[in-house]
């Protein structure tokens, strides 16, 4: 049995976190490829010619007509990472070729990152943090945070993405009462999740935490505007860990800045906020660095999913996270 | 069907916390109890000598010979909260008194606690949330944070209590190792809840984030001592929301103003530190004033639970959630 040939395509830096030894390994045994050749630029690449898989990850320039023209026996894009918008374009879908992505595989830290701030938000963890060590003396708590505690509370998913769906999925494990608003999501297909399915103006009013999880695309940007950022109930939270896009930045700082509502922010625009932004030094803000999606070695397990989709790929085998031409425009 | 008559006691000021107006409802609904006679010393509480059931809580003083004398109906006590250590005597157990607790109740929250404080310390989310803080730009933030991600990490789990069982039983949804140290459970106990049973001191030495949820013993008093922490790798996260004694804590300050090692603390001895303490400011130590509890709404739980084993007793029922005398010896 022929092992497909493959070739790299990202920014060469990604391969040792994603990779190690033993991933390299396992790479060249699953494909015929030379781990020492990461292209950024299909540029001067005569290997395309004979490429049947590409092994993408960020960096990789988008595959257009004019690649695909040099690239005869592109078959297969594995995508390390999650998104491939910047990547696939309309001509790999007419050539046939068949996508996989790591989206599904990359919703597993942002989803553990996000149950993980819900539940510290329901408890006010950091606000009680923060209080005790301006205080250092014994308060009662309850009463500084009326609303203290994880059980019967609300949570609120907006988008049943990948991630959505995940965090829905671990969130069933606790005392919560769960909603999910998404344009694309039956009756049944909420029930199947566990939540209830409502519009985005109740849902938003209803939760003491919401949690956004839907896709950027021009119909979402600002969702969360004024006037729906307003709907949030005194002292509820919002997360998101999405795209920064969703949210009106401007009428968001405007409620954090006053402390009505508190926020946990690992997405932001711009992606670094200015210096003099308020959100970095606010109480009711925690305010990461876009580092719930697979950071360190989360690599690893993105990696690790791929492998398993060239595993499945030389065996023949359907990949097990397809991307389909029929749903891309309307996931992350 | 004639009631059971109970008496309440507990400090007072529990009640609507506990309870609120639909608890209290389903509460007379159950027993014959009188919902505004509320004690905390049983001295001249005519009461005591038609009670059935003692429904009981934080502050309720010790059930002796000499309120049992008192009390020649009772037959059982419900304790709302969690240990009972200091409540149920000897004389309990020989007049064969029925105990229930809330600890497997009170777990629930203190486990959601700790398996947020778990992905959060993997995650390194509160570190590069004040690194991001301090610097204001883009870094690499795994190369500050080496260890970054909860992908195959290894949690140490110490003491298959209500707590540690259920932290398991969460943990088992993400890709985790996990480790257990008990004394009382043996190679399919530890099998049957997914982790590995390991000695303390390797437990210690493998683990990257170890928490702690031993029962307070004069035998478990400073179990994590200087020696065992020392055993604990550099940049380890060690989680205590269980009991302080389980810590010498001189010790444990000494590791964490070092910086070697990272510490989430919701107890402490003593309970509320000294102001000068160096733990309030610490960025690598979280400090939380002992909320991992059921606190707030979560009090409620508490009452729901308490009140279901009311309904079983008045049915003849046995507990869902009883003490038994061979285990209390062992338990928090």
């Amino acid at each position: 049995m022929t092992r497909p040939r493959a070739l790299l395509a990202m920014e060469p830096r990604f391969m040792d976190g994603l990779f190690g030894p033993d991933g390299l390994d396992r790479l060249t045994g699953l494909v015929d490829v030379d781990p020492g050749l990461v292209v950024d630029d299909f540029t001067d690449v005569p290997e395309l010619a004979s490429a049947e898989v590409l092994v993408t990850c960020w960096g990789c320039p988008a595959i257009d007509a004019a690649v695909l023209r040099r690239a005869p026996d592109l078959r297969a894009v594995v995508h390390v990472a999650g998104t491939v918008k910047s990547l696939i374009t309309d001509a790999c879908w007419e050539r046939g070729i068949a996508v996989s992505s790591g989206a599904a595989t990359n919703a597993v830290p942002v989803a553990e990152y996000t149950v993980a701030a819900i539940l510290f938000a329901g408890k006010r963890v950091l606000g009680i943090r923060d209080l005790y060590r301006a205080e250092r003396r014994a308060l009662d708590w309850a009463a500084h945070f009326p609303s203290l505690g994880n059980y019967r509370k609300t949570v609120g998913i907006i988008g049943a993405s990948h991630t959505g769906r995940r965090v829905l999925g671990l969130l069933r494990s606790f005392d919560l009462d769960l909603l999910i608003n998404d344009p694309y999501l039956d009756e049944a297909g909420a029930a199947a999740l566990g939540a209830s399915p409502v519009g985005l103006d109740e849902l938003l009013a209803a939760a003491d935490v919401v949690s956004v999880h839907a896709p950027a695309l021009p119909e979402t940007r600002h969702m969360l505007d004024a006037r729906r950022l307003g709907l949030l109930s005194d002292g509820a939270t919002l997360i998101n860990t999405a795209r920064a896009s969703l949210v009106d930045m401007g009428a968001l700082t405007k409620e954090l800045v006053s402390g009505r509502i508190d926020a946990v922010l690992d997405v932001t625009e711009p992606e670094i906020l200015p210096a003099d932004s308020p959100l970095y030094d606010l109480p009711n803000v925690l305010l990461t660095p876009h580092i719930a999606g697979s950071a360190g070695g989360e690599l690893r397990r993105l990696a690790h999913a791929a492998l398993d989709e060239l595993d499945r790929y030389s065996r023949g085998v359907p990949f097990a996270h397809p991307v389909l031409p029929e749903t891309i425009g309307r996931s992350a």
